[in-house]
């Protein structure tokens, strides 16, 4: 019998409390093991008065600790009381199974060590790319391989709003207000918007693939909230969208890590991914480029990752299944690389303005130039050896007070 | 220490201990664990007298059942002499990887339960979409999920000549010998063209998905070397492309499964994947639909999955990992699903033809009716409720001589 003790009975937890009862008679068959859940934590028991799980539902978390369980599942999010839980399960030798991308990103390398030193294991495919079996993958099923890159598509909330804004007009007040009406957003939608819910994920898949720690504080981190219609207008011209994507690559040297807007060309492998849909494109030196694919978020799809953990908690494959170096690596937060950029400044003296890019730089191309009073901007694509160059000479433009405000938007080669 | 026989040196097998050697110090430094490499079973050892493992080299297969050795590995392909290798390897308790889809294909329950009697087990990951993580992904971590259907495509070498007539203009003869030159296709191409090659890779992911055995040689398996440019031509006309799919789908009372030629909007999922690569589209109830593309073949891709199942042995993860049903499923051959059609039909009859069409398909459109003597030809989109309906029909024709061919391919809604 595996007795599992669940924290949490929001979206996810009820999606794995109902996979559990689902797959009861398949574990018992084939597996001989019977799958029960103790207690559910949750913050009010009154809410779940009708639910089938009432006898289960608790608000007090002795209750959790003080029956024998085997797995406890935390599916409540949050850095808190999440943290202290986790850790009072592991020391009291419980397996604990996580979607929490937040706690892991955090405390990934003490909650690793503290579950061996207690001879049990902590499990959290579900914290990056929802139902896609990405961790597993690439920890096991690419063992083989160094990894050298990974671009991704990890938060479904600003997928869905930049497919919104780009193949329905919406603008982005309107894109988000119908995510969150869709259940995509939350509330306070800070965290995905301003891609920090994308750069804990890239540091979770970063800090595996290059065995050093990705820290997410660490990484250049750049939202969508800047981005308008205008942007997508722009990227059109090229055939091309914009993404939010997590970048990471190690150079052997250090590792570029960055979440960030991104121009990509329509028909690309991930400018094809819309709305709410995770890809994870990593490249390995043996097999190459191999893409995952499939919905970040949601109940069933979350709740589906959640239990393969179980299982594989159930089936005893659990032994050194993953490890989280705590080393931090040295983080570039600029693109080293040759590349072109849409860059829009808004200036007062837009024609010193275009004269100085075209000096600049010899391969640009002045897309826009607006003359309203307002809202004077020169729009351009500007190739640059490297993020750096680019950087420079907008600091420079502005310490000269040429422009008032600068923007620039990566083009992506493929 | 590990001790890997190697059975095979071409392609896959000297990739695989390329991988090994590459890996050593890591598997050293983060297991503890020694990999060695004990023999290398080749037909012709004259061949290899330059070769830095020449030392390991022989043709005796009793040199490699002599030696103390953890880990047998298969390269060589076929059934024979695979087959008795395995066999023998697996009673003496040795674990056995292969990428031999061929022998899974037809003896993977013999082989598993083999394996099972011995205490040992035999992995055989890269046997299905080479690089690509999805005999684990789909066994371990869709556990939680009843796999509704696959569609994929599951063949290098006739997705690279489908791409090549597509976007080149190529003929059939052309892409077939530019893939030989690239080393995809071999010289004697039909187990690729004929669909078997795909139909065994689908064979094993639908034996394991629906955990009932779906047997090659029972599905309706179609190849490409009917296809011609105007097939292609008449596609784009709907925005589409052809790809050979492998599509299974378990409706509860019977299995569909069938490799076949299928028109596929250009821009959707398996519309893009080109040239070499595979892409398989799994459906969960709870996961919903995931995507994994990568490589499905060459050196490295295929090595890198042989060495993943090497390291879960070394790793101790290999128990229970997967079942093989050796109950045989109902297969269904014909498409149930009320759909369109590509149509094409000899004829000496066309306007009896076309009035035939129009009258017996409400839903039809006549898109070419090519007169010349020769080559008397009707091409009609029709929409028909289920496929057994318009074999009916087709049949009909030629039974009233009103045609001398027909060629019919489906045109997938999404």
């Amino acid at each position: 019998m595996a007795v599992i003790a669940m924290l949490g009975y929001g979206v996810v937890g009820s999606g794995v409390a109902e996979l559990i009862l689902k797959n009861r008679n398949k574990f018992k068959s084939r597996l001989d093991e019977e799958l029960t859940i103790s207690n559910i934590l949750v913050r009010s028991v009154e809410k779940y008065k009708d639910s089938k799980y009432k006898e289960l539902i608790t608000n007090n978390i002795e209750d959790i600790f003080k029956k024998k369980v085997d797995i406890v599942v935390e599916a409540m999010g949050g850095l808190n009381p999440s943290y202290e839980y986790i850790k009072r399960a592991l020391k009291m030798k419980k397996h604990v199974v996580t979607a929490n991308k937040d706690l892991i990103a955090e405390y990934g390398h003490e909650l690793l060590e503290l579950a061996k030193e207690n001879g049990v294991s902590i499990h959290f495919e579900a914290s990056v790319g929802g139902g896609i079996p990405i961790l597993k993958s690439m920890n096991e099923c690419l063992v083989g391989n160094d990894i050298k890159s990974i671009r991704a598509i990890l938060n479904g909330t600003t997928n869905f709003i930049l497919s919104k804004m780009n193949h329905e007009n919406m603008g982005y007040d309107e894109a988000l207000k119908l995510a969150q009406d869709l259940g995509f957003a939350e509330a306070n939608p800070e965290s995905d918007v301003m891609g920090y819910d994308a750069a804990r994920k890239l540091s979770i898949l970063s800090t595996i693939a290059y065995n050093k720690r990705i820290y997410w504080k660490d990484m250049d981190i750049e939202g969508i909230t800047n981005i308008d219609d205008r942007d997508f207008r722009y990227a059109r011209t090229r055939g091309c969208s914009i993404k939010l994507l997590g970048i990471s690559e190690d150079t052997g040297k250090d590792v570029f890590a960055s979440v960030r807007p991104i121009i990509v060309k329509e028909n690309s492998v991930l400018g094809r991914i819309e709305d709410e849909y995770n890809a994870i494109l990593v490249e390995g030196d043996a097999v190459g480029d191999v893409l995952f694919t499939g919905k970040g978020a949601g109940m069933f799809p979350t709740a589906s990752a959640v239990f393969a953990d179980i299982a594989d908690i159930i089936m005893h494959k659990e032994e050194e299944s993953i490890t989280f170096n705590d080393k931090k690596a040295e983080i570039n937060k600029e693109w080293e690389l040759q590349s072109e950029w849409l860059v829009r400044l808004k200036t007062h003296n837009r024609i010193e303005v275009i004269e100085s890019i075209t000096e600049n730089f010899t391969s640009s191309y002045i897309l826009a130039s607006a003359a309203t009073f307002d809202d004077d901007e020169v729009v351009a694509f500007i190739k640059s050896e490297n993020e750096h160059n680019l950087n420079k000479y907008i600091e420079n433009l502005r310490k000269r007070e040429y422009i008032r405000s600068a923007k620039k938007i990566l083009i992506s080669k493929n």
